[in-house]
């Protein structure tokens, strides 16, 4: 049970590690790569296309701008690809998620929010554990403690007021 | 193995058909209903917890404008949870996507295109796939399809050219 | 004579603050609360569909991103639902903007501008006007200082040019 | 307890009397008057701001394009305004919802959906219910039928898949 | 000859002031007020209505957000009016700019760039050279002192490279 | 007193000539013609750079898309130039809106709604009522007129509900 | 001296056969054909890596939404890439035109605009004619007359006004 | 061979001396001027008119807001034109962009992404290319260092995770 994060570039890489931090958290294998679908496509397609004879189960593809990675990826795999579009310097996102999320039919790749990538790490848990009761469980438990948080927030900000 | 195809509104089936058609493509297991985030909350959440227990795998929400619907899902369940945009009579459906892709940190919704049903239904089964390697299997000859088609259309395009 | 104060994280206590300090200066009872749609749904409806029962009159739902709050507020109570729009880190309040204002016909939101926080609280104190004449004394002295301020600065530019 | 629905346009009747059919359907008092807050804005600052003794409690101001009609109404009366924003000709409606709902501090306007035309007259229902519990209960009932024919249609649609 | 600038807030100042500049620049006789159309309208409507019997030939009308004060001042005066959107903290002065510019037919208002406000007192004084000779020969002094800079800059930028 | 009106393209006369039908209901003398900036440049320049002149005081420009007409015409006149942005097959008309209104600092086009053709006329008689008590004269009538439909109007539609 | 037209589908033929007619006008050798970036991947590769080689001097790349085409044939090719992007069925184009504008520093891809069809043939002409004079020509003719249609409808439009 | 890059402000020099640097690290003879379409129209002409039978072969046209400049510069030269939208102050490069690549049928404007002066300058490389075998080699050599890049930082990541 693995998981494979793909970067368009290395400078994405201070927001997709909130998601390999969610990877860790759950105890999850995975390879993180920087690989571009227009400066090493060969590269890219030749590590996708063999992901799922290593045993990996879902990918997730993130980039910014004219945001093809997860797109090309997706051409390529019959793995569940997810979609982080990254925020870069003009259009506050808007290129990177409407680049990845209005993929045409036969070829989807489920997005997640801009710059949103523990959201992309999360989603890889709950696809995971479709076949994994033990990371299901362990979900259960994130959800758990994250309402909890949200009610001592609740109970700081009662007192505050 | 199944699905739930939840869809805010019976205005929103016409769209989201061509998603269950996938799923009876690949002969998958599906329950459609009707279930409003807003004017059947109950009844909303009361379904959808029960799925988990009930044997679903994934669960496909269908809304738009506000479309609030696969956020909701998501709060109250651990399954993997698809949304799909509709394009309502205003705004050319970016309510509807932004509605749904750009949820918080720690409730994550699969998002594909604006009324992209069909890749609604086909990220269903890669995310099943994950389990089964026989729907793996028909998504690869699926695929396989797909590229003949085009391969087709190329041909008789080169030829009337 | 209540207004209920819900935010779905606690980040957006700086924006709603502005909205607590006018109901504090309207001398207008409140509660507010951390309480989210998506990560504590449950919490949430306990919460509102009490408040009626509880003697609040208005209920503001301020909220970011993907903002179901104030939504999901309405679907669960028949008391008007006030939606503030929080501007988050993309999108510049766009999505959270659309989010709130695009309900479907049944389950309207009261939407004010993107951190448009003390509009929020002043909707409230209108609303509740309708049947105290003693808030609609005051928001018309409110609006009168309102207006000697503008004078105010408008003396002072015209002495500065 | 009566409701002032003013439209800036005689071309917005056809949207705004959804928002009328639904204060009939309560049995709420109302005038109907199409006043331009660019054509006729003394006629539309003369009948506001006697609306106040004349008995009225909430106001709504439907008007498209740079819809300045709600927030020039909101300026002269102390009773809630809420904004309904038209679709027009071009911008898919963009125009309308940005002049209404991105008031400044201190003059709000409740804004509904863009052609939301229903919901501004729920909204004007739920905010005279602060005052009638004979109001309060009919909207109930109105929920509680909308919540049935949601019921319905997902019977109908579950019998049809 | 005369020119009234109308700006909406204070803090609209900052921008408005390079547009003022202008004004001086070519000794066109002007008034600075803060005028709101939603804090102080009968003041506004007061103000612009007896512009033209002042003397007054074009009015400026700057404002942020829901912007509707050149809107408002079109409404009560048959001067050209300029429009000046200004941005605001949220959305990049779209909302100020669809607020001015998207008039109904029959209420003019001549928009400039957002926080465009040399080129609104640039506008004045080509519609005031409509009268004068004078000032029309300044503004092609203007256009031509405008041409050298640009040639200036020219020859530094080839020089430097 | 004349007024030159130019477009983009025959395509625009559609819009333009209601813009037209303004200028002879105001019985001012104009010239109409089809010039372009990217097609046909010198024809335009050559055109624009003689009409002052030739005795004309105001200049509209309407164009679609990458509507660089109005702007090109304002860089070689110091009339006044009116910006008519036409909406076109995409984009709906904000290409075309974006192009005309956000002129640098220097060269302002005054710009009106888009395809707001009829405002374009008014405006371009507003500036010529600077120096023409006549036309002044008109305009207030019209105004008037304006005021007397929508007044009819709204009796109407108070009869008629 | 070639072109290759290439389109990620065949329903952009409608679209794209108005820049395929420049070519032919041109008399210019093209091959067209229907390769999908996300469908047949590897044979859009296949075909896009050895037109270098075969002859061929530019490539036109046309697709709509998530419109990758254009920038993977960047990826594998260092021939002149130019962009077509084709509107879609929602976002009237924007998410075409932004998949395929906004692409990464070190692989251009040369966007026209939306459904631009024959302004990507004019561009491989002009591209073309860097190398070939008698192309240049050719060019010069096609804006000549360009021009003089203009003058004719420029004509017809005086004569009928 | 030779490229001329002309930009509209100096301001836009920071951003467009990227690409600058690229004709630079080819070695491709160039002239870089600041010229206007809208303060210096007649140099521009004079000057882009004569391009050709000096003996240029590309124009880069980079400008901000309503960037008219490549589209004028179009206008009245046959070779090929680059776009290069400049980010100004507000609508984050949306306005130049739309301004820049929203060309009617033809006069196409090859344009590039917001701020894209590498890419620019990239595709000016590309379009001599065309003609010279040289050049193209180098970019190759070019694209196979930009691919060693890639899987340099690829390597680094791997390792630093």
């Amino acid at each position: 049970m693995k998981v494979a994060v793909i970067m368009g570039s290395d400078s994405d890489l201070e927001v997709v590690k909130k998601g390999i931090k969610v990877l860790k958290d759950f105890d999850v294998e995975f390879e993180a790569r920087v690989l571009s679908a227009h400066r090493t496509p060969y590269q890219t397609i030749e590590y996708v296309k063999n992901l799922e004879d290593r045993g990996f189960d879902v990918i997730i593809g993130a980039a910014g701008k004219a945001a093809h990675l997860a797109g090309v990826i997706a051409g390529v795999t019959c793995l569940p690809v997810i979609g982080l579009p990254i925020k870069s310097s003009t259009m506050d996102g808007m290129d990177s998620l409407l680049s990845m999320v209005q993929m045409p039919s036969g070829v989807p790749v489920a997005t997640v929010a801009i710059n949103g990538a523990e959201n992309a790490g999360l989603l890889a848990i709950q696809i995971l554990s479709v076949k994994s009761a033990e990371l299901r469980a362990k979900f259960k438990e994130f959800k758990k403690q994250m309402e909890l948080e949200v009610e001592k927030k609740d109970k700081k900000i009662q007192e505050s007021l």
